[in-house]
C-alpha cells in the first residue's frame, strides 16, 4: 500500500483558479445577499456570500470536491478518507459520490447524530473510534493503510484550501470588487484560501478573520508572531474549535490577515440578525463575521465588505436563543 | 378629492411583462434553490423560487412596486394607502420609498409589533383603527378621501396581480421550463398572477394552489363552481386567512388551477424540511406548497415543478415546533 502523502503546503492563485474550473460542474454558484438594514447598522456596504446554500449546506464542499477531482483515476478508485465528522466529512462524502468513489469517514463516539446520519445518507463508509484527536488520526491512518484511500485533511491540505478559496473568487465576480473580505477562522483553511484568492485578484483587498474569544488561538498567535499551543476551546461555534494549521498560519501572516475576536453573545446577536434580515439559516460559526464587522464600525466604515457565510447546518430544535 | 378607482379586473400577460420591466430596477432577482433530498422525497424535480429573499422578505414587493410605479406623477405625489398591516403593508411602504412618495398603512389594534415596526422603519405613515375588516376599510377610505392617496389593495388589484406574476416569469427564465408551478392561495393575487404569467409563456404548464384546510374557501369554491361566503379561518398560516377575491377566483377557474389542501401539521413538517434542507427561513404560508407536493406524489411524479416560496417573515422566538 502507498505511504501517506502530505498536502500541507499552500496553494497558489493558479491552483485556486484551477479548482474553480474543476468543481464548476458539481458546486452550486451560491447567491450573494444584501440588506439595507444591515448596511445601516454597520455603516458599510455588506455582500453576504451564502455558502450555507452550497451543496451539503457548507463551503466545505468546494475544498472536498477539488481534492476528489484532483486525484488520478488509479488513486481515485481507492477512495478518500477523513477524520472530520462535521461539515467536511459530509462534504467529502458528497464529493466522492460525484465521482462514484468510496469515501471513508471516521466518526468519533458522541458525534452529533443528525450530522452522522447525513454523512451516511451521502453514501460514506463510517468507521467508529474514541472521541479524541489521537484516536481519530490513528483510525484514519488505519483505514488509509488498509484501503489505500487518500487522506483529505479538513484544512491542512493545499487542494482543500484552493477549493475553499473559490468562494471569494466567485463572490468577486458577482459583486465586481471589494475593499475587504472576512471569513471565520478555525483551522484556517478557508481564510488562507480566501487570502490567496483575493490577493491573486487584487492585492488591495484587506483580508479579515473572525474568531470566537473562546477559541482565539489565531488572534493570539498573530499577536505573538508564532503559533501558540493547543488550548481547550470554550465557544458555541462548533466549527471553529480547532487550532489553526501550521501552513494556514503562515498564509495568514504573509497576507497580513487581521483577526477580530467576538464573544458567544455577540455571535448569537449577529446570528439572529442574519436570520431576521437575510431570511436564511446560518450556523453559529458563520455569524462570527457579521459580529466582527459590527464590533469594529470604525474599521469597516464606508467599505465594500464581502462576508463569507460558511454554513447552515443547525439543529433547529436547539437554537441558541 | 378624487373618487376611489377600482382595479379589480384581471391583468393580461402583457401587463405582467410590463410589470417585470417596471420593477426591474428595484426588485431582487431572487435565487432558485434545489435539493436532492427533497427531490428524492417527492419523486419530482423541484425548483424553489425564493421570494423570502425578496426585498421586504416577501413576494409582495413585486405587486406593490408595480402599483407604485404605474401611477402618473400627479397621482404618485399624493401617495398610496393600504389596509394590510402584514407583508403587503410593508411592501407598499418599501415600494413608495423607492419613488419618494408617501405610503399610508392602516394598522389595526393588536397587529404584530415586529411587523408594525418594520413598516414604520420603511417610512410609512401609520393610521390606527379597530381590529376588524370593516374598520380597516373605513379607515383606508377616510385616509384616501383626506389625502387623495391611491388605494393599493393587497390582492384585488390588477397592478398587484401583474407584479406578483413576475415571480414565475423570472423563475421560468431561470430554469428554462416547467411542467407545473404551485403557489399558496389566500386572496388569490399571487396565484392568479402566476396563472396568467405561466400560461402566457406556455399553456401547457399546470398551475396549482396550496391552501390550509383551516382556510380552504378556494378549494370549496372551485368544487362548488362558485365562491363560498365568508368563513372563520383556523390555521397557523397567517398570510392565508383571506377569502379569495372575486376576480381572483374567476382567474383560477379560467386557468383550471388545482388546489390541494394541507393541514397545519403537514405545513409544519414541510416548513422544517425547507429550513433543514434548503437552509432558508420561510414562513408557514410558504411551506404549504411543499406540503401539497409531498401530499400528492402521484400527481407530481417525475415532473419539473416550480414552487413559489412566498415569504420569510417569521418570529424566530416563536417557531411552531
Amino acid at each position: 500500500m502507498s505511504q501517506p502523502v502530505l498536502h500541507a503546503a499552500l496553494p497558489s492563485f493558479a491552483n485556486v483558479q484551477e479548482a474553480a474550473a474543476r468543481i464548476k460542474p458539481y458546486a452550486v454558484v451560491t447567491p450573494v445577499l444584501r440588506s439595507q438594514v444591515l448596511n445601516v447598522l454597520s455603516g458599510a456596504e455588506l455582500s453576504f456570500k451564502c455558502e450555507n446554500l452550497q451543496r451539503g449546506g457548507a463551503f466545505k464542499f468546494r475544498g472536498a470536491c477539488n481534492a476528489v477531482w484532483s486525484l488520478d483515476d488509479e488513486q481515485a478508485a481507492r477512495g478518500v478518507v477523513t477524520h472530520s465528522s462535521g461539515n467536511h466529512g459530509n462534504a467529502l462524502a458528497l464529493a466522492a459520490a460525484t465521482r462514484g468513489i468510496p469515501a471513508h469517514v471516521i466518526v468519533p463516539d458522541g458525534a452529533v447524530r443528525t450530522k452522522v446520519e447525513a454523512i451516511e445518507r451521502a453514501g460514506a463508509i463510517l468507521h467508529r473510534c474514541a472521541n479524541n484527536q489521537a484516536a481519530r488520526e490513528a483510525k484514519a491512518e488505519e483505514v488509509r493503510a488498509a484501503t489505500g484511500a487518500e487522506l483529505v485533511h479538513p484544512y491542512a491540505d493545499a487542494r482543500v484550501m484552493a477549493g475553499q478559496g473559490t468562494a471569494v473568487l466567485e463572490l468577486l465576480q458577482q459583486v465586481g470588487g471589494l475593499d475587504a473580505v472576512i471569513t471565520p477562522v478555525g483551522g484556517g483553511g478557508l481564510n488562507a484560501g480566501t487570502a490567496i484568492a483575493a490577493h491573486g485578484v487584487s492585492p488591495q483587498i484587506a483580508v479579515h478573520g473572525a474568531e470566537p474569544t473562546g477559541a482565539d488561538d489565531t488572534a493570539r498567535s498573530l499577536a505573538a508572531g508564532q503559533r501558540v499551543g493547543p488550548f481547550v476551546p470554550d465557544t458555541i461555534c462548533d466549527g471553529l474549535r480547532t487550532l489553526v494549521g501550521e501552513a494556514n498560519f503562515e498564509a495568514l501572516r504573509m497576507h497580513r490577515v487581521e483577526v477580530t475576536t467576538v464573544t458567544d453573545e455577540e455571535v448569537i446577536a449577529a446570528m439572529r440578525l442574519l436570520w431576521n434580515e437575510l431570511k436564511i439559516v446560518v450556523e453559529t460559526s458563520s455569524a462570527t463575521v457579521l459580529a466582527a464587522v459590527l464590533k469594529r464600525p470604525e474599521r469597516f466604515k464606508g467599505q465594500q465588505v464581502g462576508l463569507i457565510l460558511t454554513g447552515g447546518n443547525v439543529d433547529i430544535d436547539a437554537l441558541p436563543w
